[in-house]
């Protein structure tokens, strides 16, 4: 199943080269995953408040096919791959009108945010992500 | 007194107008006071843990005269202007090779970083600020 | 006439204080100050293309009252106060529920693209921006 | 042959997390590149200017070991792994004290900036890289 999510480009986004900065693309992927979450009623802060879980990223492999602009509106898709013990691997794409500007492979790893080491994916929250 | 640090602009400060982004500047002025702070021997981390002081921007002015541009090499000065209980007042510029790009006048309050509220500046921290 | 705007806080737009960084503020700005313009019908992009017009900012202050946190929905208002030859004058507020976190006042200046020099603001211009 | 250069964490590095925000890594990892351009004689925007030629990111592989966090001073290296007709691969990894908190596998493009196209990479640059 796949969620999409639409963001503007302003000058903020953009570099001397007169397109987005290759950075900048990794915080509207970021920006979709937390849409998604909350769109399934999951919210970061309280995660880490009431269950001491964070999410952080352990990997990820981008590919840049074309570049958006300033004032364009992209779109971005989220796609949960696989929730294992303590990983959730995601793929996602940037598009405009279904033109494919990037795509991401991103894996997650659950953390305890006070012992920063990793933390099992509980059923609730798997359930929460309709997996 | 004035305290001078140098920084190199790189594509990531840049926008698609081929400047640096006007809130960019804000960066280069905010490296310039850790990096101050840092050459009399404060840690706004150990300030942080050992005191729960830490320091918030409550207004600042800034003038943009020129811009600066990709590979620039700016310098940004520091010169505290007046400290009182709970206020440091600071004023800054950029400027490349002596021609001055921008300026601003900010001030910072001394917080408890657990209550939230203003806290008084010590003597001891006035004393390696030099005032 | 007041013209508001509505973003959300994400993780990049934090810093390790926990709250939004402050330069952050100056993005959020700009960005209702461009969807005012193509609220207008104008674009920045077309402005520049057809008649080498751009704003830059010439100066700005800005106002730190409260802070915004990550997953907030900030609303960011527009207000055109003044337009002379070749400079408008804007006042901006950033709030929550009606509370105001921000406010800045910030002085546009239109150039020439080309020439980057000064431009005198059209009739027409003026016109969509209903002063 | 390995070439490193040392950038500070500020607080416009960090997240409400703590620690430095996963994209602003690949800033990182841009500046050391372009700073090893510079320590060849190569300056980005003279290609831009005399060739028409510039490099864009085509794709890139980030691990992400161990996190960097305020006023750490990081070192990041960069090693070019191969460069063909239009393609630059290269290798490079983010440490503080020889311990290695991230790497990555970066491919860049050579194109025309004007054409928009892939561009051959010249005898002369490659001889400037120590190809």
């Amino acid at each position: 199943m796949t969620n999409n999510f639409k963001y503007r480009i302003y000058f903020e986004d953009t570099d001397a080269g007169g397109i987005v900065y290759y950075a900048n693309y990794l915080k509207f992927y970021e920006r979709a995953r937390t849409d998604f979450l909350r769109s399934k009623g999951i919210s970061q802060q309280q995660l880490a408040i009431k269950e001491n879980l964070g999410f952080v990223v352990r990997r990820c492999g981008i590919e840049y096919i074309s570049s958006a602009r300033l004032d364009d509106e992209i779109e971005v898709s989220v796609v949960i791959k696989e929730i294992s013990f303590t990983i959730i691997k995601i793929y996602q794409e940037i598009s405009i009108d279904k033109k494919i500007l990037s795509t991401i492979e991103v894996d997650l790893v659950a953390i305890d945010t006070k012992k920063h080491s990793p933390k099992k994916i509980s059923q609730n929250l798997k359930k929460l992500l309709n997996v």
